[in-house]
């Protein structure tokens, strides 16, 4: 007889289905809302469990650690080596996998001293197979949709989640769809997902438009929806947790700082810590704040409403990855936040921008939407919500390579609007003017170069 | 008393100099040569050393494979790890590392299958931190120069190495300087050195010019070159053909497929194997085949020459990253070949676009330069160079996302000229066709898509 391994329960309404239950559209159908994957074990799991029955936590790290020796490419993976707490598949051979997860936790002793703290630290999900943390989501997900049966697998998105989900598609042998607003194309944002082997269908409507489509067309065909509506993914994103704890030798930081775009992410790393509290993986639990840029920011205005209502916005800033006005996973990530404690923060154009180019400055580098992260602790550190012998971990969700044009638009001068660059405090601006660095032209003579070096750089010579 | 742990050796004329003595060029002051490190235990190293002196096999093989359970950060760098084999630094902690190497090793059933392999792998070196091979060399070179005090560090690349030194250069807490060639400056090479806080310096001359005026200024200034023709760097691109054995459990691969420009990197690879191989690590070495576009193929004119001279190319192909004409390294790669067996082979623009495309479809993705290999290798297997049942790795050198551009050129159907399609056999050009993606438009109707999607992908209808 087949055991569940897993439920799902509305994040809204409470109501526990089973995994093989659920509609094709993700959404519960009695309020609409979405759902969280829980298990035997999870913390106010449906099913009783003896504490006998509890996942044993030294058991865990210790086969966690083993099976970084192995050469099984699900040990070799950085989110399926910390399988035992998500068994969402039923046939290990259908995982689908690209040697995710694995990804850097850097010091960041730059950062630190600029911002004030002994320490810092980013755990860099940029570095993942296609360059954000998208990955580790779709790595779970997409091999959901291989053990299911499905043959095709859509989603609505024009950048990280359809390059993410292009490649594991192509890696399961299945055909991905990319549906996107008619209009003027950003094929930078298209070039992996088209690499990748993914079909892209244009509609003539909006984006809210193409997620209706999308959701009718998953109702009446077989095809996998991997909007991230679908709660599989936010299994495979509640890893990082688990691997920032290894890399801290299981020393819980104090404090995480999340980009805020959909509000799936912060969600997902909440959800793992608070399972690795519940299951006596770490004594206690981090504080999880959430950054939005500030032409983006839903979830900042409800966290500063005296009455917590949540209003969609319509998104503008150039951190591409969080321009999201009408966030799907909101009230989860508002959850996370409750439980854990932290706070929302927002962060203008020029502050994601002189936080990216100081985050680049240790040669870590990262896309905007990640440099909010660092915006926003300089913020949290004015405030005194955070001091200065914490252990904070910054989020960083995407490679520099992701949005090269803003570098370069950056160094050139040509990022900022007049209007942006007047609001620029006389301190941020000297530090803009420390790390641009745009080319200088120099005659082909070594002298001439020495001469430029030294006047400008204060280089010493031979002794 | 210090003990000198290498020394270098001119692969010219095989003089041989302790580190310490080696003039700022890294250049044999008798014959110009470029050097190679070499150990005690080297094969024809020159300090007389017993068997019993010899690294021993297993106890290396358990202490690589332990130390991937560590979470000190010279053990997780997938380079540092084997740190055992290229003891270049004096002070560890002088080593700068940004958890380079750790690439993965992927399988590729449908490459394999369209070429008619019974398997086939790729280790993709685009998966390092900056998306190029070349971290593996920097983080040996730059902690080089962290470990000799140096205080500037600086190389002539508009590329894959500037983006490599400026990241490392950062971390390591040096300042860097990338020399290029006045004239119409390709901003996307630069995105990643600037925003690791490189400077770069456009000299009124051409690319040699650079490099000649780089030569002046490290003659009479503290600057640490790090061109190609530092030699440590190989000894950093030697260690992912330690990786790829473990990776396989130790099994020798029967050939390794190495994109060739400045020809170093098979070099490093090269004498990865051989040293093994001296060591008993491995019983056996594989072959070694270089390939180049045709449009740069000064090795591959060498391999045909019935002289065996080196000639330099104009080089022109939109494989930007080995577009290279005169390449620094090419008496080493030659004598890789030799040792190692192996061919040269080269492939035009139309046989990268299609190679990039079908490893692009796997999931995997590239830059253009890396998609030589598996072009390469289609015409080994015509050639029967290479059989049915021979385990064959390709070397993926770069990240899908270092040329955006390119994809989606290829996907609009703009990337090949008319004489260059003209070329196309009728096979490839099927493939091609397959392959191809580009967006179509479609009606906000989800009647109109699913009939789209019925009607040109088969799909079929719910049950």
């Amino acid at each position: 007889m087949k055991v569940a391994t897993h439920n799902l329960r509305c994040t809204e309404c409470g109501a526990v289905i089973t995994g093989d239950a659920v509609n094709s559209i993700f959404r519960c159908p009695d309020c609409n809302g979405l759902y969280d994957v829980i298990y035997p074990w999870s913390p106010n799991g449906t099913t009783a469990i003896s504490n006998s029955n509890l996942p044993n936590p030294s058991a865990l790290r210790w086969l966690w650690q083993e099976r970084r020796t192995s050469t099984l490419p699900i040990d070799q993976s950085g989110v399926w080596r910390f399988r035992d707490l998500f068994p969402i598949v039923e046939n290990p051979e259908n995982i689908v996998t690209l040697r995710e997860g694995n990804t850097p936790l850097y010091q960041m002793p730059q950062c630190a001293k600029a911002v004030g703290l002994d320490s810092l630290f980013a755990k860099h999900q940029g570095m993942n197979p296609t360059g954000s943390f998208k990955d580790t989501g779709m790595t779970a997900a997409l091999s959901v949709a291989a053990d299911r049966k499905f043959e095709w697998v859509a989603c609505a998105s024009t950048g990280n989640t359809s390059a993410a989900m292009a490649a594991y598609a192509a890696r399961a042998g299945l055909r991905s769809i990319v549906f996107i607003p008619e209009g003027k194309i950003a094929w930078g944002k298209l070039s992996q997902s088209m690499d990748y082997g993914a079909l892209t269908i244009q509609l003539k409507t909006d984006f809210d438009g193409c997620v209706r489509i999308l959701t009718e067309l998953v109702t009446r065909f077989p095809i996998y929806l991997l909007n991230s509506v679908n709660p599989y993914r936010l299994e495979g994103q509640k890893t990082p947790a688990f691997e920032m704890l290894e890399q801290l030798d299981w020393e819980v930081p104090d404090h995480i700082i999340v980009p805020g775009g959909n509000l799936a992410n912060g969600a997902a790393l909440g959800k793992g810590f608070i399972e690795m509290h519940h299951l006596g993986l770490i004594p206690r639990m981090p504080k999880i704040s959430i950054i939005q840029a500030e032409g983006a920011n839903p979830l900042y205005r409800w966290f500063t409403d005296a009455n917590r209502i949540m209003r969609p916005v319509k998104a503008d800033t150039r951190a591409t990855a969080i321009r999201i006005g009408n966030p799907a996973s909101w009230r989860k990530s508002a959850n996370v936040i409750d439980a854990l404690g932290g706070w929302c923060e927002q962060a203008s154009e020029q502050e994601i921008a002189l936080a990216k180019a100081q985050i680049g400055a240790e040669g870590v580098g990262c896309e905007p939407a990640s440099a909010v992260t660092f915006a926003g602790l300089k913020k949290l550190v004015a405030l005194g919500k955070v001091s200065p012998e914490e252990r904070v971990v910054l989020i960083l969700t995407g490679h520099t390579l992701k949005d090269s044009q803003y570098t370069i638009d950056y160094h050139r001068g040509e990022l900022l609007t007049e209007a942006e660059k007047s609001q620029i405090s006389d301190a941020d601006q000297a530090q803009h003017t420390a790390l641009r660095k745009p080319p200088i032209v120099l005659e082909a003579d070594s002298d001439v170069v020495l001469h430029a070096l030294q006047s400008h750089m204060k280089m010493t010579q031979h002794a």
